[in-house]
């Protein structure tokens, strides 16, 4: 197909369709004479991946070249997919707090993720957050919130099962890949959305039968 | 105390906590002589609220101050704050696909909330950003990753009524108001790193087991 019906199919203007090919986002079209570039169907597809990433994931496009270069890759594999995607939609955290307080906060991490049964490596974005957010809940005597993280722990594994679950049903290596990526940069967005739905209404009832303002 | 006690009692540099007063995050020091100010353990406090809102939870400077703000409100409420720092950290979602398409989502978004027994404001932010994802799912045809959408909500009720239950049990009005915004603010940090973690400890498992790589 010819570029307006590329934009047409995938509602992806042509002017950002050629941003995102010099960016080297899009692999250019097939040029087919001189003043004509032909597309194809995988273009579509890649497009309205790349949108997803942009949009709904919030992603910047540096990190989105980096995903989608693993994506290309002859070597890669749907863990090591995983730690790409984790990597580009992760913050780095700044570390916090004295050295003191940095370890107590790791160990009370390595203890949070033995009772879940979980092997993680020290470089998963994750743990550094997790770490950097135990340090900002003592730091401001929150003590009672460290105690919600047992809650998000059991929440997460749960997921994390459902979720490679259904990467394990996608029948080929592709589409494999393509549900981590999505599940890891959409999965986020899901998460919070739904928290934020969850929150109101829970939140909501409770001021409700307060029968006060709360 | 003076400012290069606060300075050294919170770990944040003087010209930060100059600049953070600047931008009407934190209150003035008072004014005891031509060339002296002195601060509260109040200003302490504030400090470390406001290093956790921009470093742990990767918020800007005017959200900060928007919801400090209504934070320092005289008429503020529980409920009232949790719908201020929901919006706080909440990008906006672009209107995505055609009309139709958004119907369709945010009838399948209704239907979740139903059945979920979820009473939900369509100004929610979560709201939008919910409807623009089922959106993003069925436009990569990727509808098996929608039924991951129902185990999302089942653990993010769960996760409210143990957050909000928390938060009843804080005895100030005070201590309310900062656990709701550390809880929306840190919380969903806390979400992200515990998944991250979470699958890649499941993954790698599943790699191992499979017996080549994955």
């Amino acid at each position: 197909m010819r570029i307006g019906e590329l934009a047409r199919r995938t509602g992806v203007p042509v002017p950002t369709i050629k941003y995102y090919t010099r960016e080297g986002l899009l692999p250019p079209g097939k040029r087919t004479c001189p003043n004509q570039v032909r597309y194809a169907e995988s273009h579509a597809r890649r497009l309205k991946l790349i949108r997803a990433m942009l949009e709904v994931g919030g992603m910047s496009v540096s990190a989105v070249r980096d995903v989608l270069a693993q994506v290309d890759s002859p070597s890669r594999t749907v863990h090591g997919m995983l730690g790409v995607a984790q990597a580009a939609v992760s913050r780095t955290a700044a570390e916090r707090g004295t050295e003191e307080e940095r370890e107590r906060a790791e160990q009370d991490a390595a203890a949070l993720a033995r009772r879940h049964g979980w092997a993680v490596k020290p470089e998963n974005p994750g743990w550094a957050a997790l770490v950097q957010l135990i340090v900002a809940y003592r730091d401001l005597d929150r003590d009672d919130l460290l105690v919600l993280l047992d809650e998000y722990a059991a929440a997460a594994g749960r997921l994390a099962e459902a979720e490679l679950a259904i990467v394990a049903r996608v029948p080929t290596v592709d589409g494999k890949v393509e549900a981590v990526v999505l599940g890891t940069v959409l999965g986020d967005a899901a998460m919070s959305a739904l928290r934020r739905v969850a929150q109101e209404s829970v939140s909501s009832r409770l001021a409700g039968s307060a029968g006060h303002p709360e």
